[in-house]
């Protein structure tokens, strides 16, 4: 950490500083500058608060020089984490080939899903994404199948050879979820659900973890450090879109994360166009961009008949736009070496 | 529902729209204006996913025109919701007195608990507030007392009367925590934890639900009406400031959410100076501008040795300090009419 | 400034940063942490460009310490600047007194402005607000009345005492504002509007300066900064609402920006409570907020007949209730040891 | 407008809306639903001012049904605008090639411009960017040579062929910067500076117009209509990043405005994403991500030596990597059936 002082801090207040920092575990190293006095503390910073200094008398500022995430660091690992996803496709994500996860935003019933589930096969997917349990802004709303989506989910990927990606709810659920789904998903609104990320750190199956609508990234990297410190290093990263002025989109999709987490940490990192944008009109082209910019995947809400999708049809695009688009995908990875799976 | 028809949109592009309303169980009424066709969806159309009709062909956009929560809304409830936090003196939320609640960030040992409850009791509050269970940002952080800290919360409640509220972090957490606190504390980054509202929700102890850091006015009160819908009407907004581009504050604090909330909604709402500027120096000034805006309570972070607390120093107030604040918060009160219970 | 560099810099990538510092006049000094190496960049670097920094191989951040701004420091200046807005009331801003700026957000013709200014006169107003000059989204609306409205303003201003505030928005306007104007406004969209800032700078009338829509406090202060540097030091900031993800209201209005600019700035604020929200039934208790927070005046859109006002009827309130508001803020004041002048 | 009267609203109230929209020149037609009635008003609206509405008694929301906007949309207009850059090479931007417009953040000398000016030739660019006048944040950085600046930008086109795109900050620099530049910029400071978007709309000249740093989309738009509507149809947006709460970069970039204004506007759009990232080392894979969903071209920060670049060197690319970055570009250009020029 860096201390900065304010200007007219008196001696007894930088040694008071220096009293905390070396309570803290830390090293002092004393800058005496020409406008004010900075001090530096020494030694690994992670877990230690800065608040505590904050508040001391004559402290301006303190800035923190470590980020606080370690395994989730390329400085920890420098070699890029593949990850697995299961089902007989054999599908992965975080290697040279873009993957592709496509599906409906709910299971509606077993038609709707096993239709859906041939077509996004078809059309080159590797896994297949639907929500049994879904997190709804209204508790009036429908509220997904439960188990019942849940062994639909499992029909479709005997069925086809498809992963299954599917959301998990609450700590209670996760036995349950992991009897069925390839891939626990842990959507926006459980980012920081801290009791639910140890849960699914505690099982060996991978975890596609969403990006809170207002997370900085290095809080997003802090809540894959939650799943990885319980001993599941699988974490796909998921940039699903946050929360801006911007209204002409229900989200504004950021993109530039994409290289950076590629810079700073080895977890994969997929975006999904359709949160992220909120409408399908402009999925494809996000989806484009996405590739282009190098994200290991997309996950795509896709629906045979979007005008009576029980949820997100706004934003679900037709089988037959996603197979075009995925033709279209395939010419972009191939301008940047890369190829759709 | 308003939907707004593209220009040129064709005859029956409307009609199709108008079959689309029909299936959603609601009315239509077609209005030809000069440039475009306005169709207006009448009927209550609260869980109508308006998702449907946006992605129909010649639709430009639909507009909600009824807000979304019920029993949330004063359409429903004219009068005031008064909520009783329990403890032997007796304090409440909601009726003509401003509520203080204060309290140290975290229960960090016995001592330290009982020391700041009976300090903040001397300074007027009715209600302490302390985690047990505390959601860090980082997995290397202190994460609370857990158990041991609710039996202090409830040592200290034996000791002064303050009520004790505390946070419960997910579902499987409520039944302990109902055993020692008074209100349930659901923290900002599990406003949308819809399994935690609802296990909440079928309790009958009131819940302080604190806004999520990116949430709309909305959805917060959809959060409410996930709790309300459960049976549980004793639900106390909390105002905790939001996430935007300033970076002087570790949030903003929006505070017209107050004014706002109390003309659409019975509920009544606090206000969290302490996370909402992450500042103890900014603390007494904001808590003098909730009060005189007509917050119906205050939670403060209170600590006697700020520069040691294991969470939250930087935005902690001493005793002192929030003493000082008791008798100036009076006076505000006193210029709208009201008092500092 | 202070230079992190990545784990794994070489001792070349050190040399070279050192020798990029002194290229910039700044002496360095280097620390070798367990982790990594910090070197900080002693002297004045305010006018410093960290840029040239960053880019360096092995650099991973750069921090820079001082604030970038000088005369508008409250480490330059101790003693809070206080303004006098001109007038024969002889109202200011900045001192023990609440100043009351109110009027309509534009001059529509002599007889609602005459009328509107005895009014709020009457309510305790010691300045009228009102444009001649309007600053408007679409091309196609009003505009303002231009010079003519000048002429209005300064009639009022004959027959009231009432200082006039009104917006000047382009270098070349500015000689004929000076001719009718107490003080100059400088909208929230030339907040950096740099020539503009460099024109009333050198002019000898207050200047009221508007944050921009989503100005950083540091920017906000470093646009005072540009007037104060051409010599005129009578700047008044003006908090009126930012640009963030909420609906409800047409700006948020981050109070907490009061206090932190009386803590590191000498310079007065005030709030437009009317802007920083958008509608008439907010902007009461939001004034009594902002007074019971210490802004040092407030400037609100008021309207004899707001339904049939040209611009901003929202969110005007009516003379007389401003008048009943001007009796509750004094309640206010008086709480803080304040009074509305 | 769709007006929406809150519940309860009485006869009499809706009577008198009905009166307000007949005055403001339009038509109404009520509609009385289950919970509430709802009155569309009919006609242009554009220029009508929703604010009349808001305020009356009984209303409790107004909605706008038609884009403010008219020139630039794409109902007025269905073929896509393509606007001629200048320069003997003769690029444009906005038909089926992405056009490629790169140089230094500012002009800093003759030997510097043109040495870069020859490099981003070769590299691919038909138009050279450089500023002269330039609008820094501080008042103690560097502000650009001025006509000196402009000089050397003409003697670069000389010897190149390269259009010279360059910014106006004021009204009174239009003359003299249309003496030497091809294309006008007006930056995201000025967006929405509405006296230098008529002084620019009255020349003849493209206008390059950078999106303010918080401007909605409308907003946008309507800069664009200004200038549109003094007689300069030769508009080219660009997207340079919004302000959010991130933080590893200086900027945003949402490119979903790329596909977004070609769904509703005619005009071309250019995304900058040396601003739109802040860093260098996103530039890359950030410039094929616009072009990837459909940018008209791009504009790029280029600097032979960014370690000693007056301005911007952290977010400033080589010319080599330029060059490599054109050559990728052409791949994914050819991947949608485009080239880069």
């Amino acid at each position: 950490m860096i201390v900065v002082m304010a200007m007219g801090a008196t001696a007894g207040q930088v040694d008071h500083v220096v009293t905390l920092i070396r309570e803290m575990g830390l090293r002092e190293h004393v800058i005496v500058g020409t406008e004010r006095t900075v001090i530096a503390a020494l030694g690994d910073d992670r877990a230690k608060d800065k608040d505590k200094l904050e508040n001391a008398p004559g402290v301006e500022r303190v800035m923190p020089v470590l980020a606080p995430y370690k395994m989730a660091s390329r400085e920890v690992k420098k070699e890029r984490t593949v990850v697995r996803l299961g089902g007989s496709l054999g599908g992965s994500v975080g290697g040279n080939s873009v993957a592709l996860i496509a599906g409906p935003c709910s299971v509606e019933n077993r038609t709707q899903l096993l239709e859906i589930a041939h077509q996004v096969k078809e059309a080159g997917a590797t896994a297949l994404r639907g929500g049994a349990f879904k997190p709804r802004t209204s508790p009036y709303a429908f509220q997904g199948l439960g188990e019942k989506g849940l062994e639909i989910l499992a029909e479709a990927r005997a069925q086809t050879g498809l992963a299954v990606v599917t959301e998990v709810m609450s700590v209670e659920q996760v036995p349950l979820v992991a009897q069925y789904a390839d891939v626990f998903q842990v959507g926006t609104r459980n980012m920081q659900n801290y009791n639910l990320l140890w849960a699914v750190g505690e099982q060996r199956k991978p975890v596609l973890l969403k990006r809170g609508l207002s997370a900085t990234l290095e809080e997003f990297l802090l809540a894959a450090e939650y799943i990885m410190s319980r001993g599941n290093g699988d974490v796909i990263l998921c940039e699903r879109g946050i929360r801006t002025f911007e209204t002409y989109c229900r989200n504004t999709l950021p993109l530039a994360i994409v290289p950076e987490v590629h810079r700073i940490s080895h977890l994969p990192i997929v975006v999904d166009p359709s949160q992220g944008t909120g409408h399908a009109h402009l999925v494809p082209d996000m989806s484009r961009a996405a590739v282009a910019c190098g994200a290991d995947g997309l996950i795509i809400e896709c629906h045979h008949d979007p005008e009576h999708a029980l949820t997100d049809g706004a934003q679900s695009i037709t089988p037959q736009t996603l197979k075009d688009l995925a033709q279209s995908l395939q010419l972009i990875a191939k301008a940047i070496d890369r190829n759709v799976q």
